[in-house]
Protein backbone atom coordinates (compact mmCIF):
# COMPACT_ATOMS: atom_id res chain seq x y z
CA UNK A 1 0.00 0.00 0.00
CA UNK A 2 2.56 2.34 1.10
CA UNK A 3 4.95 1.45 -2.20
CA UNK A 4 1.47 2.13 -4.36
CA UNK A 5 0.87 5.51 -2.35
CA UNK A 6 4.69 6.62 -2.92
CA UNK A 7 4.87 5.94 -7.19
CA UNK A 8 1.80 7.55 -7.13
CA UNK A 9 3.25 10.66 -5.40
CA UNK A 10 5.78 10.67 -7.93
CA UNK A 11 3.48 10.35 -10.79
CA UNK A 12 1.32 13.34 -9.50
CA UNK A 13 -1.85 11.13 -8.84
CA UNK A 14 -1.79 12.13 -5.35
CA UNK A 15 -0.64 14.64 -3.27
CA UNK A 16 -0.57 15.29 0.84
CA UNK A 17 -1.90 18.02 2.23
CA UNK A 18 0.70 20.32 2.84
CA UNK A 19 0.61 23.92 3.54
CA UNK A 20 3.30 26.66 2.47
CA UNK A 21 3.01 30.43 2.96
CA UNK A 22 3.66 33.24 0.19
CA UNK A 23 5.04 36.05 1.24
CA UNK A 24 4.36 39.42 -1.08
CA UNK A 25 7.04 41.17 -1.00
CA UNK A 26 8.35 44.65 -2.83
CA UNK A 27 11.42 43.59 -5.08
CA UNK A 28 11.06 39.89 -5.06
CA UNK A 29 14.31 39.97 -6.59
CA UNK A 30 16.24 41.55 -3.83
CA UNK A 31 14.30 39.18 -1.58
CA UNK A 32 15.47 36.42 -2.89
CA UNK A 33 18.97 37.12 -2.75
CA UNK A 34 18.17 37.91 1.34
CA UNK A 35 16.79 34.79 1.95
CA UNK A 36 19.82 32.89 0.41
CA UNK A 37 22.20 34.85 2.32
CA UNK A 38 20.05 34.94 5.68
CA UNK A 39 18.52 31.42 5.89
CA UNK A 40 20.61 29.61 2.97
CA UNK A 41 17.28 29.17 1.21
CA UNK A 42 17.90 27.74 -2.26
CA UNK A 43 15.90 28.61 -5.47
CA UNK A 44 13.35 25.53 -6.21
CA UNK A 45 11.52 27.23 -9.64
CA UNK A 46 11.24 30.97 -10.11
CA UNK A 47 9.28 32.82 -12.72
CA UNK A 48 9.87 36.02 -13.87
CA UNK A 49 6.98 37.60 -15.60
CA UNK A 50 7.83 39.81 -18.68
CA UNK A 51 6.88 42.99 -16.74
CA UNK A 52 8.98 41.87 -13.84
CA UNK A 53 7.18 40.45 -11.16
CA UNK A 54 8.79 37.40 -9.55
CA UNK A 55 6.86 34.33 -8.39
CA UNK A 56 9.63 32.13 -6.58
CA UNK A 57 9.92 28.85 -4.37
CA UNK A 58 11.81 28.63 -1.81
CA UNK A 59 13.49 26.30 0.30
CA UNK A 60 15.57 26.45 3.78
CA UNK A 61 16.58 22.88 4.26
CA UNK A 62 13.79 21.20 3.09
CA UNK A 63 11.15 23.12 4.22
CA UNK A 64 9.42 25.14 1.63
CA UNK A 65 7.83 28.84 0.84
CA UNK A 66 6.59 30.88 -1.39
CA UNK A 67 7.03 34.55 -2.28
CA UNK A 68 5.89 37.05 -5.08
CA UNK A 69 6.32 40.46 -5.50
CA UNK A 70 3.14 42.14 -3.98
CA UNK A 71 0.15 43.25 -6.11
CA UNK A 72 -2.13 44.80 -4.42
CA UNK A 73 -5.08 45.00 -7.43
CA UNK A 74 -5.60 40.96 -6.65
CA UNK A 75 -5.46 41.63 -3.07
CA UNK A 76 -1.66 40.57 -2.67
CA UNK A 77 -0.18 43.50 -0.24
CA UNK A 78 3.49 43.40 0.94
CA UNK A 79 4.31 44.47 5.02
CA UNK A 80 5.98 47.62 3.61
CA UNK A 81 2.33 48.62 1.92
CA UNK A 82 0.07 47.92 4.82
CA UNK A 83 2.33 49.17 7.47
CA UNK A 84 2.58 45.54 9.16
CA UNK A 85 2.32 42.08 8.54
CA UNK A 86 -0.55 39.78 9.43
CA UNK A 87 1.61 36.49 9.12
CA UNK A 88 4.28 35.59 11.17
CA UNK A 89 6.40 32.45 9.98
CA UNK A 90 7.50 30.41 12.28
CA UNK A 91 10.78 28.83 11.57
CA UNK A 92 12.02 25.92 13.44
CA UNK A 93 15.86 24.96 13.23
CA UNK A 94 17.84 22.90 15.29
CA UNK A 95 20.39 26.02 16.15
CA UNK A 96 17.95 28.72 16.59
CA UNK A 97 21.26 30.63 18.42
CA UNK A 98 23.22 30.13 14.96
CA UNK A 99 20.38 30.40 12.54
CA UNK A 100 19.10 33.45 13.90
CA UNK A 101 22.65 35.44 13.87
CA UNK A 102 23.10 35.11 10.17
CA UNK A 103 19.96 36.29 9.79
CA UNK A 104 20.67 39.43 11.37
CA UNK A 105 24.11 39.99 10.12
CA UNK A 106 22.39 39.71 6.32
CA UNK A 107 20.35 42.35 7.81
CA UNK A 108 17.51 41.12 9.78
CA UNK A 109 16.54 43.63 12.33
CA UNK A 110 16.39 41.32 15.96
CA UNK A 111 13.18 42.22 17.22
CA UNK A 112 13.37 40.42 20.64
CA UNK A 113 16.64 37.84 21.23
CA UNK A 114 17.19 34.21 21.56
CA UNK A 115 15.97 33.03 24.62
CA UNK A 116 14.13 30.21 26.39
CA UNK A 117 10.83 31.11 27.07
CA UNK A 118 8.10 29.97 30.03
CA UNK A 119 6.08 28.55 27.20
CA UNK A 120 8.63 25.55 26.19
CA UNK A 121 10.34 27.28 23.42
CA UNK A 122 13.82 28.50 22.80
CA UNK A 123 13.33 31.24 20.20
CA UNK A 124 13.87 34.57 18.93
CA UNK A 125 12.01 36.96 16.79
CA UNK A 126 13.40 38.99 13.52
CA UNK A 127 11.56 41.73 10.70
CA UNK A 128 13.39 41.08 7.80
CA UNK A 129 14.28 44.18 5.09
CA UNK A 130 10.64 43.44 3.46
CA UNK A 131 8.76 43.65 6.61
CA UNK A 132 8.15 39.86 7.22
CA UNK A 133 8.48 38.28 10.89
CA UNK A 134 10.43 35.51 11.62
CA UNK A 135 9.88 33.60 14.92
CA UNK A 136 13.58 31.48 14.71
CA UNK A 137 13.47 28.46 17.49
CA UNK A 138 12.58 25.07 18.60
CA UNK A 139 10.89 23.65 21.37
CA UNK A 140 13.12 22.70 24.54
CA UNK B 1 22.53 6.75 10.52
CA UNK B 2 19.09 7.05 9.93
CA UNK B 3 18.17 5.16 12.73
CA UNK B 4 20.30 7.42 15.06
CA UNK B 5 18.64 10.53 14.18
CA UNK B 6 14.87 9.27 14.07
CA UNK B 7 15.76 8.48 17.85
CA UNK B 8 17.16 11.50 18.79
CA UNK B 9 14.13 13.64 16.90
CA UNK B 10 11.54 11.29 18.46
CA UNK B 11 14.19 12.27 22.45
CA UNK B 12 13.64 16.01 20.96
CA UNK B 13 17.36 16.34 20.35
CA UNK B 14 17.25 17.41 16.54
CA UNK B 15 13.94 19.54 15.10
CA UNK B 16 14.21 19.09 11.11
CA UNK B 17 13.76 23.02 9.60
CA UNK B 18 10.45 22.94 9.34
CA UNK B 19 8.41 26.98 8.41
CA UNK B 20 4.50 27.13 10.13
CA UNK B 21 2.92 30.18 9.22
CA UNK B 22 0.81 31.75 12.44
CA UNK B 23 -1.91 33.82 11.54
CA UNK B 24 -3.13 36.71 13.19
CA UNK B 25 -7.03 37.28 13.86
CA UNK B 26 -9.47 38.91 15.53
CA UNK B 27 -11.59 36.49 17.95
CA UNK B 28 -9.31 33.55 17.36
CA UNK B 29 -11.75 31.05 19.03
CA UNK B 30 -13.84 32.02 16.40
CA UNK B 31 -11.71 31.43 13.61
CA UNK B 32 -10.20 28.18 15.48
CA UNK B 33 -14.16 26.49 15.06
CA UNK B 34 -13.89 28.43 11.50
CA UNK B 35 -11.13 26.48 10.70
CA UNK B 36 -12.31 23.07 12.12
CA UNK B 37 -15.48 23.46 9.89
CA UNK B 38 -14.00 24.90 6.40
CA UNK B 39 -10.75 22.59 6.72
CA UNK B 40 -11.25 19.78 8.87
CA UNK B 41 -8.60 21.02 11.32
CA UNK B 42 -7.60 19.88 14.73
CA UNK B 43 -6.64 21.59 17.10
CA UNK B 44 -3.19 20.24 18.21
CA UNK B 45 -2.70 22.17 21.05
CA UNK B 46 -3.93 25.55 22.71
CA UNK B 47 -3.17 27.81 25.33
CA UNK B 48 -5.51 30.58 26.55
CA UNK B 49 -4.23 33.65 28.04
CA UNK B 50 -6.50 34.20 31.43
CA UNK B 51 -7.44 38.02 29.44
CA UNK B 52 -8.45 36.43 26.18
CA UNK B 53 -6.04 35.95 23.69
CA UNK B 54 -5.77 32.57 22.24
CA UNK B 55 -2.50 30.45 20.63
CA UNK B 56 -3.40 27.48 18.86
CA UNK B 57 -1.87 24.92 16.83
CA UNK B 58 -3.85 23.53 14.29
CA UNK B 59 -3.89 20.29 11.91
CA UNK B 60 -5.35 19.92 8.56
CA UNK B 61 -4.35 16.61 7.60
CA UNK B 62 -1.20 16.26 8.95
CA UNK B 63 -0.29 20.24 7.86
CA UNK B 64 0.49 22.40 10.61
CA UNK B 65 -0.07 26.28 11.31
CA UNK B 66 -0.70 28.24 14.07
CA UNK B 67 -3.41 31.53 14.78
CA UNK B 68 -3.21 34.03 17.39
CA UNK B 69 -5.50 36.86 18.56
CA UNK B 70 -4.04 39.74 16.81
CA UNK B 71 -1.60 42.29 19.66
CA UNK B 72 -1.22 44.97 17.32
CA UNK B 73 1.47 46.38 20.60
CA UNK B 74 3.38 43.19 19.55
CA UNK B 75 3.37 43.83 16.06
CA UNK B 76 1.40 41.03 15.13
CA UNK B 77 -1.73 42.47 12.88
CA UNK B 78 -4.86 40.77 12.08
CA UNK B 79 -5.80 41.54 8.40
CA UNK B 80 -8.97 42.92 9.42
CA UNK B 81 -7.01 46.10 11.19
CA UNK B 82 -4.51 46.25 8.02
CA UNK B 83 -7.63 46.20 5.37
CA UNK B 84 -5.71 43.19 3.74
CA UNK B 85 -2.81 40.12 3.54
CA UNK B 86 0.67 40.28 3.91
CA UNK B 87 1.07 36.54 3.04
CA UNK B 88 -1.61 33.93 1.29
CA UNK B 89 -1.57 30.53 2.68
CA UNK B 90 -1.31 27.62 -0.49
CA UNK B 91 -2.91 24.53 0.80
CA UNK B 92 -2.15 22.03 -1.14
CA UNK B 93 -4.58 18.86 -1.13
CA UNK B 94 -5.33 16.08 -3.54
CA UNK B 95 -9.37 17.41 -4.00
CA UNK B 96 -8.96 21.07 -4.62
CA UNK B 97 -12.65 21.15 -6.16
CA UNK B 98 -14.15 19.47 -2.53
CA UNK B 99 -11.92 21.10 -0.45
CA UNK B 100 -12.94 24.25 -2.13
CA UNK B 101 -16.45 23.91 -1.76
CA UNK B 102 -16.49 22.83 2.00
CA UNK B 103 -14.76 26.22 2.88
CA UNK B 104 -17.07 28.30 0.87
CA UNK B 105 -19.61 26.45 2.58
CA UNK B 106 -18.78 27.08 6.04
CA UNK B 107 -18.00 30.91 5.15
CA UNK B 108 -14.69 31.64 3.38
CA UNK B 109 -16.04 33.98 0.32
CA UNK B 110 -14.33 33.13 -3.03
CA UNK B 111 -11.92 34.86 -4.56
CA UNK B 112 -11.49 33.08 -8.10
CA UNK B 113 -12.52 29.13 -8.64
CA UNK B 114 -11.19 26.79 -8.68
CA UNK B 115 -9.95 25.81 -12.61
CA UNK B 116 -6.95 24.88 -14.32
CA UNK B 117 -4.44 27.75 -14.71
CA UNK B 118 -1.33 27.99 -17.04
CA UNK B 119 1.17 27.77 -14.84
CA UNK B 120 0.05 24.10 -13.91
CA UNK B 121 -1.99 24.16 -10.90
CA UNK B 122 -5.55 23.08 -10.40
CA UNK B 123 -6.45 25.94 -7.98
CA UNK B 124 -8.78 28.35 -6.41
CA UNK B 125 -8.98 31.29 -4.13
CA UNK B 126 -11.00 32.43 -1.02
CA UNK B 127 -10.79 34.76 2.04
CA UNK B 128 -12.06 33.33 4.78
CA UNK B 129 -13.79 35.39 7.82
CA UNK B 130 -10.90 36.76 9.37
CA UNK B 131 -9.17 38.73 6.03
CA UNK B 132 -6.91 35.39 5.59
CA UNK B 133 -6.37 34.29 1.80
CA UNK B 134 -5.96 30.74 1.32
CA UNK B 135 -4.97 28.72 -2.56
CA UNK B 136 -6.13 25.75 -2.32
CA UNK B 137 -5.00 23.62 -5.44
CA UNK B 138 -2.57 21.16 -6.33
CA UNK B 139 -0.06 21.06 -9.58
CA UNK B 140 -1.26 18.94 -12.44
Amino acid sequence: MSTTSSVEAKKGKHFETSIFPMLSVRNGDDAIKFYESAFGADVLSRIDAPDGPVVAKLSIEGADFWLADESPEHGNYSPQTLGGSTVRIVLVVNNPDSVFERAVKAGAKMVWPVADQEYGWRVGRVVDPFGHHWEIGKPI
